[in-house]
């Protein structure tokens, strides 16, 4: 499998586990955001991610992400897979954790206008009050003035995103995800068990962004209570799904630890194996 | 969309479709056959679909068929996508049905070898008795006595196989699939209507070669009894699963039947419209 393929195939898995709390898998949709869009954007992203893959000559990281998030935006679901791309691209520049650490340094102002031009193409959030606010017709003219790199941005935005936070952090939690993997064996199985473990670890940032800190913490605790054997995983995911309540952050590093997890020879597929 | 992406997304939205009487879709998975083969199939055949798609710089039909199978072969579930490559790879060497019939009256006797190793590879079945059975060592030897193109054996066999038979009957079922998928309208119910079309025009010949002509022809009339209403959808197909009926040729017909209608402007995402 190339590094194109694995990424893929991480979006692939991610969305087809079974069940996962709240988000769209493979026996859920939501309204306008359904399976097929995230299938469609594993398929559709595949130029963007052979460019991430190809080292400098693939273009700079934030023109990648832009080209990513307008293969992938043809829908009007909003783009299925921003917090992903912000990962995996990184990832493919890299190969590895410690090559994604060097692309994300080597990151420039040019990356942070992109990624800006990018975003505001899609319906992703950030806090109203931000002076970066990408619906702010000021936000490009900030970058500038401030010399503001694509990782600079990430720093900017850590604290309210676990997935800004990786670029800061080393990718820890993508670590984190990919050795949650390893230990959990193999198949989807296993992604559903990486997804709570994840989930249980820390409050989910894109739930924190929609539905406020006390929700992500609730849903932070219950992920724990179905892991303890306390709650029903089924009953869990259906009070999450009729509350629109989506840990779409887990999710994203979830396809990322995948991504990590098979370049270390995890098996996506039991039958694979004795 | 490039050719190839189409033929990547046909494969998605026909496994994905929901519900589709017996087959693995996205609520249902066979022992050892699931979702995520499918999908993996999807991602993973692209190297050999590129091939088909760049004319005969590509390679033979009959190699790409085999390299198609050996990318996708990975996993114990069998070849899940075999009679969709026979469809879709002369639809991508032509780029549409005309040039699909033309590249297969120019298959070559290489093109049926290669198909051959390819076949013996899977678990795809023969009649018992045949001479060209793949399971028989004088299988190769027949095909070098008689001469016989790829396209022989598709006449050698299109009496039981429905998939054999677009070869010879110029992608006839094909364009009727095309056909109903542009009357059914946008999306994925419109491939479950066009599904269930095609199932009750005629008797599936997968059905037939697992279960008997008695069997595929019960289901040929209840896909038409679903469709005027008289029977429930949900219990027929728990009934096709129950009893491990899969109509797996219709699918693979509806598979080259998406990949046409989307060449022709057919849109795979209701959201996309209005």
């Amino acid at each position: 499998m190339t590094p194109v393929e694995r990424a893929q195939m991480a979006m692939v898995l991610e969305v087809t586990a079974y069940p996962k709390p709240g988000n769209v898998d493979r026996c859920h949709d939501y309204e306008g955001t359904r399976l097929e869009h995230f299938l469609a954007s594993a398929v559709l992203a595949r130029p963007a991610l052979e460019r991430a893959a190809a080292g400098e000559s693939g273009g700079g990281l934030g023109e990648v992400f832009r080209e990513a998030v307008r293969l992938t935006s043809g829908h009007r679901g909003g783009n299925t897979h921003f917090g992903a791309f912000i990962l995996l691209i990184p990832l493919l520049r890299g190969g590895d954790i410690p090559g994604a650490v060097r692309a994300v340094q080597g990151s420039t102002v040019e990356d942070a206008l992109e990624f800006y031009r990018a975003f505001s193409e899609t319906k992703v959030r950030m806090l109203p009050d931000d002076p970066l606010d990408v619906r702010s017709p000021r936000a490009l003219g900030t970058i500038r003035e401030r010399g503001l790199t694509l990782l600079g941005i990430m720093e900017h935005s850590e604290e309210h995103d676990m997935i800004s936070r990786e670029w800061v952090n080393g990718f820890a939690r993508t670590r984190n995800a990919a050795d949650l993997l390893h230990a959990a064996g193999c198949g989807r199985e296993a992604v559903v068990e990486a997804f709570l473990r994840l989930l249980a670890e820390e409050a989910d940032t894109f739930i924190m962004k929609e539905h406020g800190p006390l929700v992500a913490e609730e849903v932070r605790r219950r992920a724990g209570e179905v892991l303890a054997g306390r709650e029903d995983l089924a009953a869990f995911d259906a009070g999450c799904i009729a509350r629109g309540i989506n840990p779409g952050s887990t999710a994203d590093l979830i396809i990322a630890g995948i991504y990590v997890a098979l370049g270390e020879g995890w098996e996506w597929d039991c039958s694979r194996k004795g």
